[in-house]
């Protein structure tokens, strides 16, 4: 089954564009697991359990294991993952760019260390240093076009031939980069314009749009903007608001977190 | 001492703009070492050793250490240049680009993980994406530009008011980004009229320049474009030619990469 398939899979089982993005942050997590030695995998286990029927895709974010020299409990985290939901596709945040040599050393820490069925690239350099990626025939490449930072414009604003830089990412990803359909886009749901502007160039291209939640993007905006005929083609993601949700009375972080997972999908499906 | 002060005591010092580039291939390396379970690291500390007295920089490319879960022995051998070389800034080639947030792990990971002396960004998500690194004030912040790679013509050529998209990268660094002069760009050897137009941009921001040796860049054309009006301000790179070197009669591997090393940063030295 390659990514493509596992994912529309996934938005049909679960009925859910929801993607739940793994930033662990430990000055952020409950007190029982301040001691604890392997307190970002049990942290992140509790939440993938208390997610997992709500989501189509996890999301870990690499930096925040490599920051704390945890790419070990990242290891364990995507092997759980891969065994206990294995109809539910690991993306690898890692946004990756670099040369065709070393993009597939990246390419096998991605697909081959870490089991990742997707992994985020970065295309500033670039088609050679997306095509080592396209070797690995049944894993997603998901390349940044427009993202959800504020800074985001400062180049993928620049306008060339009359259209913005990222409007030509999302153009050579379809016309001429996506060459075995496994490629998908990261575009932010801070600029629901802009969405609509690449879903109309891409098809049915999955995208992957960071900015509900903490980043304050609008969901009925996103929806309407980015989905596709079928009212899927979007890994919807909320990280932080998820992870770090407010406990009501009674809820432990787990259950708070699978509250709010349910109140982000159902509001996402809302406007499907 | 910052990085940009280290930088320049070691083009004084050692005489040379020569970066050795450390990209442990495990599949090339000598016989010796194909047993040994710290080969990356003893394969390296041999090249560095051989080299140190001709280099102004080593640049290790965390990609190889990241694919064989590896990150010990580049933390080990990050431990051993700081410790036996302190004169040598460490350019731990990475280039991560991410949001704020992440970004600040990130550097994290960089700069007290690994202790380098700067670390390459890519510059696609913009100025928040960069600015956590500025924090680190006595580190470096080396912003992609214009890489040397055949497909780094798909965006970076795209032109925006009359001037190509690395042009506004540079421009944005030299007059917005490097807030505390901390900065440098990396801008490949293949193309020499380019990495001229940069440094007419820069004044004399440090330049990071890859691709003379494997990658087959013209050394006087890239010299001549990109020293600065004291015959310095570039880290020419190479990687594969140094550390893969074939030996001659009577040469072990590191002797080899040792007299390739100074043949470089001969002929570098002839043309400043």
């Amino acid at each position: 089954m390659t990514f493509i398939e596992k994912l529309s899979a996934a938005w049909t089982a679960n009925n859910s564009l929801l993607c739940v993005g793994l930033d662990p942050d430990v000055t952020k997590f409950p007190a029982q697991f301040k001691q604890q030695p392997d307190a970002i995998y049990a942290f992140c286990k509790a939440i993938i359990d208390a997610t997992a029927e709500t989501a189509c895709a996890f999301k870990p974010q690499i930096a925040y294991f490599a920051a704390l020299r945890a790419e070990d409990q990242l290891e364990a985290l995507c092997a759980y993952m891969r065994s206990t939901y294995p109809q539910i596709p690991i993306v690898l945040d890692a946004k990756r760019g670099d040369i065709g040599a070393t993009a597939e050393q990246y390419a096998r820490e991605a697909y081959e260390r870490y089991g990742a069925d997707a992994v985020t690239v970065n295309p500033y350099m670039g088609f050679d240093s997306v095509a080592p990626y396209l070797e690995w025939k049944d894993r997603g490449v998901i390349i940044l076009c427009r993202t959800s930072n504020p800074g985001g414009s400062d180049l993928q604003f620049l306008k060339a031939d009359g259209k913005p830089v990222y409007q030509h990412v999302a153009q050579l990803v379809a016309e001429k980069w996506n060459t075995n359909g496994q490629c998908g886009l990261v575009v932010g749901a801070t600029f629901p314009n802009e969405l609509a502007q690449v879903r109309k160039i891409v098809g049915d291209m999955p995208l992957l749009v960071p900015g509900v939640g903490a980043q304050g993007g609008d969901v009925e905006a996103t929806v309407k903007a980015g989905r596709t005929a079928s009212g899927a083609g979007m890994m919807i993601n909320s990280s932080r608001a998820i992870l770090y949700a407010k406990e009501l009375a009674g809820e432990d972080f787990a259950k708070a977190s699978r509250r709010v997972a349910i109140e982000t999908r159902d509001a996402i499906n809302a406007f499907r």
